[in-house]
């Protein structure tokens, strides 16, 4: 099977590449009946770059979506929605150097033996992060979709390198704050060491990573289909195609390893006539299929691997050792232009999912 | 979509209940030539469950293989293979007190709003742990089918509750130990304690989770299909319909969220001919790619839901809070039976993978 | 993609092969809640074979269903639905002979190639006629489904040889007489005529062909997934997996090439506060949607392939000119048989459909 | 599922609608280093249209196709290809009249259905003739990747209304002739009949139907998937995505339904050291497999729904009776420019199910 398509019902193939013409996504099986214009795509587009030059890649793109097919009278039609940006501010000169030596910790090796060396390596080509445009969009429409089931996804920064962040913070701040702060955390004190920590590390040529919890409040219970197309493993696979993922894990995750039974069961109480779960260690999830309470995710984010420090590697055509100095214009802490990816990421798989199980109906009711 | 299916192009759907009448799996795609008889099954099933009834349920099938079809003059041919095991040691009687009382932490409540009710809770039904030994025979094949390649995939146990194993040791010892230890674990030394801490952990009506490290040596750089099909987000979704998964992690995983782009990143250098990288902290990936190195996976368990101290839990005909103290015979620490299991998860995943490039071809050469 | 499952939201595995351990099939997606036992399997298998010594094989299976698992209770769970049915009256050794000789018309040269010699050649293996059996057991469980939603699907044989019925028979007579002839002939003078040719037939070692017509009523209007999940798509693709079947049409099929636009078109008309046709051509579907006529199908069955007559083939060890006469059990006509494998495949394929228009719910109303 | 994508291994979604800003495709799955550019389609898209305003519709786009995707340095990367093209001659004020009457034997009134009004019913939207254009780009894309391995696609219409064409051609003037008549008819005589045929039926406002006959050259033999993604149902569901077919029929088709065992079999032989077979009835397709011979296909074309002749038809707003007489710019036989569309469904599968099987490999040779 082609590898580019996510999803069953609500189906999402991404397209274009970092320095081509566009970046964009066909959507097919969103619901017809949806409101959607590209009004819609622009401000997610515009708060996906921090209004950070210290702590962002000095390519900034002002990305105008454009929807090519699937609306019609301002409302989805049932048909396939395709909508693309066009990538403008490129500078393909710079990815020359690097045609042969594959950049440590990059997709450059394995991605020249997979396409036998045809694929468009400039800006690291499909495997850029300029990728996750496209993600993000189709994340707009996902999340209007769960608008309309009163359904919210909220990611934020938890932890940047050493910076972490425990704070509790309630949803209504969760709303007001998360695009407060240019490191997208919720704690604005913490922010403030994220962002000093991020350019710290610009300033030594380094970079650095860090994890972004997902938060799904009002997800109904018994949505997943087991035994394989769970809904933990659906987010999952999901949340590694955004590039730099290296972990992924639900309610308390790996902790619960070092936790007895009684520790981590979650009893069940009946709370204003609801069956809840009075802790929260399953981040809403048991055997595959949500249950009712918060869906809580967290990923882990690697450091960005193009950093200014020369670095050890090979030349492909010579196969010799060599040392490679990457220029280019990069992020040095790629976390918080992550963070509406994770959000799009959870967004179209629990769309895809509420889908399946017919709690999302293929035609919306006319507003 | 219906959701029991997995894979594209080694296809693999599990059916059967815990308390029914058989547990199997329906293989589509193996390539014809794969020799492949009943004992090819038998061994692996009897080493499932460690010979150490301190630590197992009393629930021990002695399970039979039984290959319905796909299977000629003792080679695969290409058409479906099915494989059963019958229920013998089935006890369902002890379910009937839980049928309206959801366990803490199950499936239970899920599982009845997916199903409507119809679901069979007996044992858990499809959600229990038996069904793995429909996953573990699937991976009996897929092993057979990397072996043939020369890949080789082992998993152990690597933590059990705060018992944890960090011994480095040869692959040469991997083969040779891995069932040497009731536990699974690699050090003998560490393998005593963990079994120390499951015993105690039963004796107080308790239960322990862990961690299981999965390795597979001698996979092939650029294998997988990115954006959306990465090698990395479809083995992570095979692994968490395992039961009790709640974290899946890639080389140094949540570890890389603390690192600096120089710490993590992993040099690239000639060695004997071949491409290797210096460090192994991608795990094997980069941008959803194997890059010929090790792939190293890690995934979380949670402690047996099943305890019998007494928990509180609600009653799903009257939506009024009770008790519960849940009977039958269960695993007070599933880790060494899920070791088998993750095995098998990523196994068949690997053959997919190599199937869809083209590096696993679809009729086996005559040995 | 593994090959051997069709649908999508309701979908069917067959395995088995015609000699060996057993024919059988795997359902997953149908919802939880229908009422089921082997009982329903028993008498679609008995009249799939017509009772009538003169024109059928002289292998008859007594075929014994047996629900492995996906039932609970007397109902479907929602789980995987395996059925199964053994293999007895085998006589193998009528096919060593053919081994390396490919019968003319049959599957066996091509079979060959595709699974490089693997492939279980006895009495065709995967493809005999007696696969039809997993899919008619298939159609039992999506003929109950449609019979919940009031939706009927109905096969005749519309002519044998050159043998043709063209007398109207109402819906009433429909149902009370297909299996009251054993040509499964609407017409029972036209039924006699069409006996008679296939005795003539096989008296001479000579077989017949056919056609076969399919009409569905009560299909709600709208249903398909166009532009290429279209309805009479699927419902060709799933009639073409019927051996011996080599042309589907749709309401006048080929005739329409004959026609102008004006007596073509099917006008509308308000009939009882309902949207009809006032004429049938299009047989219900128009664009690859349902349109709330009835669905009328025709496919062309070719004669039996295996015949007495001895027939030119080569030698596939030798690469030499030879001759082959087909001993083995066979059908004159298989037409008959294809009855009722013709309604299965048009029954899975509504099935399918319908629920992935959200028309047949996941979880069916307890009666 | 989403239904607008078809294939496995090479994926083909449409996009846009007929009076919408583009029409479009998304190919994913095609190989790398197949080398593609703009003009490869300029020609094909050209020819789609006879150049004869006698016979065709007065709506002529001059259409531009732009690649949006997935080719770098003039060959495919192995990403996915988005190719469209604008839709400029667009008069869609024609298409107000019929928002609630629905034309005879057109899709408006279950698209009405199928997508709760919200369909784009201008030009019929997704229904129109119009989508065929994207068949016609991906066709052009999977004839290049045919022409790598020597097989090759030929159409041509074999009937208009009453006018059928028995003459054999050769291969050769197959290629030469095939876009010399106007009504891609190739034997010259009928194609004038043809010509003047469709020129009557549109001076009395009314239209023809037809047959289109594909031959496929130089297939080996072994590839499809039984039993459900056979060759043969696969290539129907594809065609069955062209608006107006009606019927699919391989080989000798209906016709084999009056023939005898005898008659129908393809004894096979040795020619030049290959297994071929003396006739060929089966038209290349044994038990869902091709078996080396030419695969002969035949799709019967109804006559175009929109007449200017009045017609009955209902008002959906008041559900009465009314009449409608259909304006815009039609084709009064739209077999010709079906030719194309037919050929790009055959070669899409073909590809298709020949990356399936391994035989079209993921990374093409450079040249």
């Amino acid at each position: 099977m082609a590898g580019n398509l996510i999803g069953r019902e609500f189906t999402i193939t991404t397209f274009g590449e970092s320095h081509g013409k566009v970046v964009g996504v066909l959507i097919d099986g969103c619901p017809a009946g949806l409101g959607l214009s590209e009004t819609d795509f622009e401000e997610e587009l515009k708060e996906r770059i921090p209004d950070n030059p210290k702590i962002v890649s000095a390519r900034i793109e002002k990305d105008v979506p454009q929807i090519l097919s699937g609306v019609f009278n301002g409302y989805t039609t049932g048909a396939p929605l395709v909508i693309i940006v066009e990538n403008r501010e490129v500078q393909s000169g710079d990815y020359e150097v690097i045609k042969n030596l594959p950049r440590p910790s990059h997709s450059d090796y394995p991605a020249r033996i997979r396409y036998g060396g045809f694929n468009d390596y400039r800006g690291s080509g499909r495997f850029s992060g300029r990728m996750t445009v496209a993600l993000i969009i189709a994340g707009v429409v996902a999340k209007k979709l769960l608008a309309h089931y009163d359904i919210e996804v909220l990611a934020y920064t938890q932890a940047i390198g050493l910076i972490k962040s425990d704070k509790e913070v309630s949803l209504f701040e969760c709303r007001k704050n998360r695009n407060a702060t240019t490191t997208r955390c919720l704690d604005v004190a913490c922010a403030e060491k994220m962002e000093a920590a991020i350019v710290a590390a610009k300033e030594s040529g380094d970079s650095l990573g860090g994890v972004i919890e997902c938060v799904t409040f009002n997800m109904p219970a018994g949505i997943g289909e087991p035994l394989f197309d769970t809904l933990d493993g659906d987010l999952a696979k999901a949340l590694f195609s955004i590039p730099a993922v290296k972990g992924v894990e639900f309610g308390r995750g790996f902790r619960v390893a070092e936790l007895r039974g009684t520790e981590n069961n979650d009893a069940f109480c009946i709370q204003e006539g609801r069956v809840v779960t009075v802790t929260k260690n399953a981040g809403g999830i048991l055997g595959g299929l949500s249950n009712g309470m918060p869906i809580v995710i967290r990923v882990a984010i690697k450091p960005t691997p193009s950093i200014v420090k020369e670095q050890q590697t090979v030349n492909l055509l010579t196969y010799e050792n060599t040392q490679i100095s990457i220029k280019g214009r990069h992020d040095p802490c790629i976390v918080p232009k992550a963070v509406p990816a994770v959000e799009a990421a959870v967004a179209i798989t629990l769309v895809d999912h509420l889908m399946r199980s017919g709690n999302i109906s293929k035609i919306l009711k006319r507003p």
